[in-house]
């Protein structure tokens, strides 16, 4: 009876991309014209309320019969989860569900909790301000500057999804994605591994 | 009320390593003499079997404040978690108790059940006989070879390690096995980002 539960929660259903609708709205500005402005920008947000938490969906769609990651690339160059920093005394899943349909929704949607908040699979920390994240709090690190947690996100038969301009939704293959620290950053490169616990059932329709 | 359950499941005590105690036992000998032997082992035993289903146990113990994961290292060279393949038609979870009680406790041990086994972390697949493993099952993968689970073992605050003569056991910090395949191959350099989701508790006696 406890074997069959778990084995239950492991199978994640799956819907074919066709099933899925883009659209485009306005650009939503990058908040830093570079690296050091983004820096800068951690700095005084940490002075002013401490650690940096960042929640990031983890969405999968079928193609090829194979699972597939929604990644947006911003600029034509690097990929991110859709998902962003917390609020102040906001919760994981409310904010979330507030990023979610602020990068993939009608910006002034009232539908906020129209997205399935899945488990938590990760978590990242940064012990600075530009170091690389680790997936657990480093040793000397006594005040972590940022911890981004990766959320599985249950995605409905059917939905449309609406993209800034300045960014592309697309979707890649796990097989793409793992251990390819080089394209995507060590956050997003793990999530194939993250992922290898679930059982994926393709629903066609 | 349902966050605060997600939660609960997220802490994992564990316990000071001196908790512990550790005494050998006759050596077992290795079954391969070479890893040509190895690979014509694993295909006899495919050509019996179908697919080899390995369960590997994830041990975690408290070291400077810091979760440490438990290896095997056999023969002074290769790091390996305690576990091994399943029998036909057996279970995980039995399979599991066996290969642990067979690697970590007296051999004949009638206390198999004395391992409480958590939750699966992770699966690896290997499509060919001498391929890498990889946390998916490879696209072009229609009979794969090998299975290799992971799973969570909930250790009590104290017992005793009783370790082959040919082996040692170790107690390894997660920061210097995260993301070195070099010395540990991929599936023990990821398990840091598969207890990353984790907060542990470290329980002082």
């Amino acid at each position: 009876m406890e074997e069959e539960s778990r084995s239950r929660n492991l199978l994640v259903d799956i819907y074919p991309l066709r099933c899925y609708y883009f659209s485009s709205k306005e650009a939503v500005p990058e908040k830093d014209d570079s690296v050091v402005d983004r820096i800068q920008r951690m700095r005084s947000n940490y002075a002013a309320n401490g650690l940096r938490t960042c929640v990031e969906g983890v969405l999968l769609v079928e193609l090829f019969q194979q699972p597939h990651l929604l990644l947006l690339q911003v600029k034509n160059s690097f990929f991110k989860l859709p998902g962003g920093r917390l609020r102040p005394g906001e919760s994981d899943v409310e904010g979330l569900k507030r990023k979610l349909s602020s990068k993939l929704s009608r910006y002034n949607s009232s539908v906020n909790d129209d997205w399935e908040i899945g488990e938590c699979l990760g978590m990242w920390w940064r012990s600075g301000f530009e170091t690389l994240p680790f997936p657990y709090l480093p040793p000397s690190s006594r005040r972590p500057k940022e911890c981004i947690k990766l959320f599985l996100i249950k995605l409905p038969m059917s939905r449309r999804f609406i993209v800034p301009k300045n960014a592309k939704l697309l979707a890649v293959p796990l097989c793409q994605i793992h251990d390819n620290c080089e394209t995507y950053g060590p956050v997003i490169a793990g999530i194939p591994q993250l992922l290898s616990k679930f059982s994926f059932n393709i629903v066609q329709d």
